[in-house]
C-alpha cells in the first residue's frame, strides 16, 4: 500500500497488517484500538433520503449475514450499540449523473462512528468500507480506528454484461447488482440487442417483442424493477440497442430494412452466417429506430444511451448495387462516412429524445457532435484519439473479463497510461473511466458470477484508487477476502463452480481426482476457445472449461513457489507434494473419464499433468542433487513441458510454467 | 438391496453396480440399456391436471439444472426427445388427504418412459424417480432402463419444523418443501406458536398479531402462497397451535386467561421462567380458542389440526386456588384429567369447524374420541399404546434431528418394531407413519437446512421404503448423492457450512486448520447442548458448533477404517495419515485461536485432537511392530483417550472411538 499512512497496529485482535478493504481508499490513517459492536449501532442520521434509509436497512442485514450475530433485530430491553452518526448534505439528483460527487469521510473511534458525504452515494460507498473494515475480535465484532478520506479517481466505473448471446435473468443480474456495490462500480451497461436477441419488451414496436427473440427478454416492469434495484445502490443503468451491425434481431422483425438480403432468422451460432446490418440509406430504417429508441430511452432514465456501432461489416454495403449507388448520389466516399452518416442521424433521435449518445470506438469521427461519448474496446489508441479530439471516452480495452486473464492483468490496465500518457491534462480529462465487459458466448447464468468474480473486484480497484496503488500481491491478498465476503451476499462464483465441478464428478468416482485436475487447469485465453468450439447458443456449457475460475489461485502460488525454489527448500518441498500428486493422479482417474462425456475430453489434459509431475520432479531432483544437465538433455525436457503445456478441450495446464522455470533453473540450490 | 430385483447391468456407461435411488422403490427391475435422453422429451399427458402441468415444468428445469442441458429450451428446428408418456387415471381431492393412492408405476426403455398413476401425486413421485436416474454416459445423458413399481410403506411421512424459538422465513421453508418433495415426503407440519411467538396473523384475535410475537410472523397471503407451494409438490402442511402448555404468546396477549401469575412477555430464553399453561376452567379460554381455532382451521385446508397439548406444567394449577377449588367442584381428580377435560373441550372446537384433531402423546387418554390422532414423542410405548387403544397415531420419537444423532439411527427406528411388534394386524394399522422433527432452540434461518439435510433423506426412506430395506452402508452411498442433489434444488445445507466456517476462520487464518478440526468434531448429542449453553434466542449461533453438520462423514469413515486396521494394512496407513494431520495441526493453529471469540473456545477441543493424534499413532505402532504392552499401559492410553475425548464447546471429537479402537486392537497385524 503505498499511498495510504497505514500505522501498524500495535494491540490485538489486529493480525493482519493490512486492512482488507477493496477499493483501496484514497486516503487512510489506522489507529490504535478498535470500536466494539456489541449490539446494534444507533444511527443518527441527518439529511433524509430514501436511499440512505433503504442502504442502511441492507447494511444492518449485510452486517448480520456477515457475522452471524442478529443485528438485525433490536431485542426489547436490549442496549444500544455504538453510535452511528451519517451526515448527508445533499439529496442527489433525480436521476443519477457522473457528476454527482461520491467521495465520503469516515471516522471510527472507540465511542463511535461519523460518515459523512455531499451526496447518498457517498453515504453508501462509506457503508460498504464500514462492512469491509468488520472483523472478530477476541470479546465480540469490531471496527479498527481509523480516519479515511475516499474520492474515486474516475467518475464513470463500470461492468458491461451481453444478456443477447445467452439471455441472463434479472435476479442473476441484480445479485450482480450487489457485487458491483460492494466494491463501489457505478454503472452498469446492459448490451441488450444483437443478432442473437432483441432483451427489452417494446410496446410501440411489439414486432420486436414477438419476433426479435425466443421469449427471453425483460418486460418494461422488470427494466423499470432493474432501474429502481440499481438506483437503491449508486448503480446507473446504461442500455446499449446496437446499431446498425449486431442488429439481425431487429431485422427479423423488420426484414425489409436488412443491407441486401434478409436473415433468414436470429442468429444461433457462428454457423449462422447471414447478418447484414441495418440499411442506412432508408428513411423507414430512421424512422423505426426513432419510434424504439424513443419508447426505450423514455425507459431508461440515464443521460447516457449506447447505439453500440461495433463491427459493422461493410461487405453488404458493398454488395449492395441501391446502396452504392444511393452512396454516389449522397457523395459518400466509403462504408466509414457512411456508418458516420448513420451515426449522426442516430444522434440526432437520442438527442431529440433528452440523452447523449454513446458508442463503441467505431463510430469515433471529427464530424461528430462533442457530446458523443466513446468506449473504446480496440485499443488503448483509440481511447487517446478520442481523448484528443475532445470527445469524453471510457477505457473498455484490457477490461474484457470474457478473455479469461488473470486479475492482474486488468489490473495492471491503466486508463491514462501508455498511448494516453501523453494527452494534454485537459485531454486526458476527457478520459472519465473504464468498464469491465462480459460478453456472453460462453456465459450462461450458471456461470456469469464465475466469470465475473472475483476478478471484477480488480478493474473495481483501479478505476475508483490512486493511481499509485498497484501492489499485486496485496490485491490478490485483498481480492481473496472480498471473493469469500461476496458469498454473504448470494454470488454464487464459488458454489456455482463447486456444483459444476461435482456434476461432472457424477456419482461414480471419487471428486479429488477431479479436483485435482481442475486446479491445474485454466480456459484458453483471448478468443482461442472459437477455435476449437465454435459459438452455439445451443450447445450446453457444462463441461470443465465452464465449471473451473478463469483464473486458478492454486497455479499462481504453484508458479510463485517455481521461481523461489532454487535456492528455497521449503518452496522445493511444498512442489514436490504437487508433483507427486500430479504424477499419481492420472492412472486412478484415467478409467472414469471414458465413462462420461463431461470426462472423455480430458484424456489429454490429464495424462499431460501427470507427465509434468514426472518431470517436476526429475527437476527437483535434478537441482537437489547438483546433477549435471547436459544442453541436449535439458532442451528435451522443455521441449515435453511445451508438448504438455498444449490446450486440450479448450483448457490449458496452467501450471506448466513452474515446470518449466525448475527445468530452467541453475543448479545451485542450498 | 434386499428386496429389489437388481441386475447389475453389463454394458456401460454403469459403472454403479447401485441405481442412487432415495428412497428405495418397493419393486425394482433393471434391464441391459440406456435411453438416450438427447433433446427434451416429447411430453404425451392423459389425464390433466394442474398440478401434473406444474410437476412438468419443475421437472425439465430440475433436469436442467442438474444436466447443465437446456432441457428447459426448445429450439426451433430442434427435433423432439424421447417420448414421455404420462397416465394419470384421477384428478386427485381438492385438498390433498392420508387416504390418497400416491403409487406409481415406471418403465423406461431404449425408446421411452411411461408413468402410471392413480393421481397426480403418483406421477409427482415417478418424476422424482426419473429425476434421481438421469446419469451421464459416453455420448450424453442418459436414463437406465428400468421397471419400477412403487408404492409408500406409510401413508403420513412427515417433517415437523418449530418456527416459533427462531422464526423461520417463507423461502427457507419454500425449498425444504422441494426437499422433501425429492425424497418423497407428503406432510409438513408447522409448529406455529410456543412460548416464544405466534407466527401466523390473526385477523379475528389482532392481538395475537400485534403482541403475541416480536413482530416476526407469516400474513394469511404468505399462509396461502406457502399451501399452494406445497400443495403443488404432494405436501399437506399440518398448522399446530399449541394449548395448553408451551402458550405464553397467547398470554401476553390475553393475559387474563393464565392459570395463575400472567407472564412477564414473551419468553426470550431459558432464563425466563414464568410459562403458565391457559387456564383450563374459565369459559374465556375456550371462547378465545374458538376464535382463533376457526379462524386458523379456514386458513389451513387440511384434514388434521394440531392442537400440540405436550409438556403442560401441573405445578400452575396445583399452586392456583381457584383452579383447585373448581377442580374439586367438577370432580376432576388430578391434573391428567385436568387437561383431558381440557382436550375434550378443545376437540369439540376443533370438530366443529370441520377438522380433526392431532395432538402430542400427552393428549392421549381413552376418553378421546377415536378420530383423534396420536404423534408419539416420548417413546415408542406411548405409539403402541394409542394404536393399542384403536387410536391413528404417527411416530416421531427417534426421528428428532435437532438431537444431532447420525442418519443411521434414525434409519433404524422402525414405527412398527420394538413395542409394536406385537400389536394385532388391525392394531399396527393404526401406526400410519412417522416424522421426523425440528426443533429450533438452536437452529437460524442459516443452518436449518444443514440441521435437516441429507439426514432427513434416511427418516423418509424407512417411511416410504419396504421394511426390508435395512442395508446402512447402500444408505450412506446414496445419501451422498442425495445430499449433493439437492444443491441443485437451491437447498443450502452443504454451503452454508462452509460460509460459517469461513466466517470463523476469517481473513487471517489458513483454513485447512480449522477445517482439518471441523471434520473430526460433532455437536453434542441429545439434550447436552442446553446444560452448558443455556437457550437464548438472542445469542447469536455462528459458532463452530452452529456450523458443522450434525454428522462427521469422515469421522464415520475414519471409525470404519479402524475397526479393519488390525488386519488391514492400507487401512492402517490412512490411519496413520490422519493421525498425523491431528497431532501436527494444534500448534500452528492455537495462535489463532485467542484472536476471534468464535475460535477461542476451540482451544481444548484442538489440543485433544493433537493427543488423539499421538494416541493413534503409537496405537498404530505398537500394532505394526507387535511391541508388548502391559494391561497397565493399554489402561492409561483408555484413559487419555477418554480425557480427549470430553465435550467442549458444545462439540466432541467423534473421531475418538477409532483411536480407542486401535487402543483396544490385539495385536495381530500381518
Amino acid at each position: 500500500m503505498k499511498v495510504a499512512a497505514l500505522l501498524l497496529c500495535s494491540v490485538l485482535p489486529c493480525s493482519a497488517a493490512e486492512l482488507n478493504l477493496m477499493p483501496w481508499p484514497s486516503q487512510l490513517t489506522q489507529q490504535d484500538g478498535f470500536l466494539a459492536l456489541d449490539h446494534t449501532p444507533h444511527f443518527d442520521v441527518v439529511g433524509e433520503d430514501e436511499r440512505i434509509d433503504h442502504a442502511l436497512t441492507r447494511f444492518v442485514h449485510d452486517l448480520s449475514s456477515r457475522t452471524g450475530a442478529p443485528f438485525d433485530r433490536h431485542f426489547p430491553g436490549q442496549p444500544d450499540g455504538p453510535q452511528f452518526i451519517i451526515h448527508c448534505a445533499g439529496h442527489g439528483l433525480r436521476v443519477q449523473a457522473l457528476e454527482e460527487d461520491e467521495s465520503y469521510h469516515l471516522i471510527v473511534s472507540q465511542t463511535g462512528i461519523e460518515l459523512t458525504a455531499a451526496n447518498p452515494m457517498g453515504i453508501m460507498h462509506g457503508l460498504q468500507t464500514v462492512l469491509q473494515l468488520v472483523q472478530p475480535g477476541p470479546r465480540g465484532w469490531v471496527i479498527p480506528n481509523v480516519r479515511i478520506d475516499d474520492t474515486p479517481r474516475f467518475a464513470w466505473r463500470g461492468l458491461m454484461i451481453d444478456v443477447s448471446r445467452h439471455f441472463i435473468p434479472l435476479e442473476n443480474i441484480e445479485r450482480n447488482i450487489d457485487g458491483m456495490a460492494a466494491v463501489k462500480l457505478n454503472v452498469l451497461h446492459v448490451h441488450l440487442s444483437d443478432d442473437e436477441g432483441f432483451r427489452v419488451e417494446s410496446k410501440r414496436c411489439p414486432k420486436l417483442t414477438q419476433l426479435a427473440s425466443d421469449g427471453l427478454f425483460y418486460t418494461q416492469d422488470q427494466v423499470r424493477e432493474l432501474l429502481a434495484y440499481a438506483r437503491d445502490r449508486g448503480v446507473r443503468v446504461v442500455p446499449e440497442f446496437d446499431v446498425p451491425g449486431h442488429a439481425v434481431s431487429w431485422l427479423v422483425a423488420y426484414p425489409q430494412l436488412a443491407s441486401g438480403p434478409a436473415p433468414q432468422g436470429l442468429v444461433r451460432s457462428e454457423h449462422d452466417q447471414v447478418r447484414p446490418p441495418l440499411d442506412p440509406t432508408q428513411e423507414a430504417t430512421y424512422k423505426l429506430i426513432d419510434t424504439a429508441f424513443g419508447e426505450m430511452e423514455k425507459l431508461f432514465p440515464d443521460q447516457y444511451f449506447h447505439i453500440g456501432g461495433d463491427e459493422v461489416d461493410g461487405k453488404y454495403w458493398d454488395k449492395d448495387e441501391r446502396i452504392q449507388a444511393w452512396m454516389r448520389a449522397h457523395q459518400i466516399k466509403d462504408n466509414h462516412a457512411l456508418q458516420t452518416y448513420f451515426t449522426k442521424r442516430v444522434r440526432e433521435i437520442v438527442h431529440k429524445h433528452g440523452k447523449d449518445m454513446e458508442g463503441w470506438d467505431e463510430i469515433l469521427d471529427g464530424d461528430l457532435p462533442k457530446d458523443s461519448l466513446i468506449q473504446s474496446w480496440r485499443g488503448a489508441d483509440s481511447l487517446a484519439n478520442a481523448a484528443r479530439m475532445g470527445y469524453k471516452t471510457v477505457l473498455s480495452a484490457g477490461y474484457y473479463l470474457d478473455l479469461m486473464y488473470p486479475a492482474s492483468q486488468h489490473y495492471a490496465v491503466d486508463p491514462t497510461a501508455g498511448e494516453s500518457a501523453s494527452l494534454s491534462a485537459e485531454q486526458k480529462s476527457n478520459i472519465i473511466g473504464g468498464e469491465a465487459a462480459q460478453w456472453s458466448e460462453y456465459v450462461t447464468p450458471e456461470n456469469l458470477d464465475n466469470r465475473l468474480w472475483p476478478r471484477l473486484g480488480a478493474v473495481a480497484e483501479r478505476l475508483w484508487s490512486p493511481q499509485s496503488v498497484t501492489d499485486v500481491d496485496s490485491m490478490y491478498r485483498r481480492l481473496a477476502v472480498l471473493s469469500r465476503n461476496l458469498e454473504w451476499l448470494g454470488l454464487e462464483h464459488r458454489i456455482s463452480s463447486q456444483r459444476m465441478l461435482g456434476r461432472i464428478a457424477g456419482d461414480d468416482m471419487p471428486p479429488e481426482l477431479l479436483n485435482t485436475l481442475a486446479m491445474a487447469v485454466e480456459p484458453v485465453k483471448e478468443y482461442d476457445r472459437e477455435k476449437t468450439q465454435v459459438y452455439d447458443g445451443e450447445a450446453p456449457l457444462n463441461h470443465l472449461v465452464d465449471a473451473i475460475s478463469p483464473e486458478s489461485d492454486q497455479a499462481r502460488h504453484i508458479n510463485a513457489l517455481a521461481q523461489l525454489a532454487a535456492h528455497d527448500a521449503p518452496a522445493r518441498a511444498e512442489l514436490r507434494t504437487y508433483f507427486i500428486k500430479w504424477r499419481d493422479n492420472d492412472a486412478p482417474l484415467e478409467p472414469y473419464l471414458a465413462t462420461s462425456m463431461l470426462r472423455e475430453p480430458l484424456v489429454p489434459l490429464s495424462k499431460s499433468l501427470s507427465t509434468l509431475g514426472v518431470l517436476g520432479l526429475a527437476a527437483l531432483d535434478a537441482i537437489e542433487t547438483a546433477k549435471p544437465v547436459t544442453q541436449e538433455e535439458r532442451k528435451e525436457q522443455l521441449a515435453r513441458v511445451e508438448e504438455n503445456a498444449a490446450p486440450h478441450a479448450e483448457m490449458f495446464l496452467v501450471i506448466a510454467p513452474a515446470v518449466r522455470t525448475l527445468v530452467q533453473a541453475e543448479f545451485g540450490a542450498k
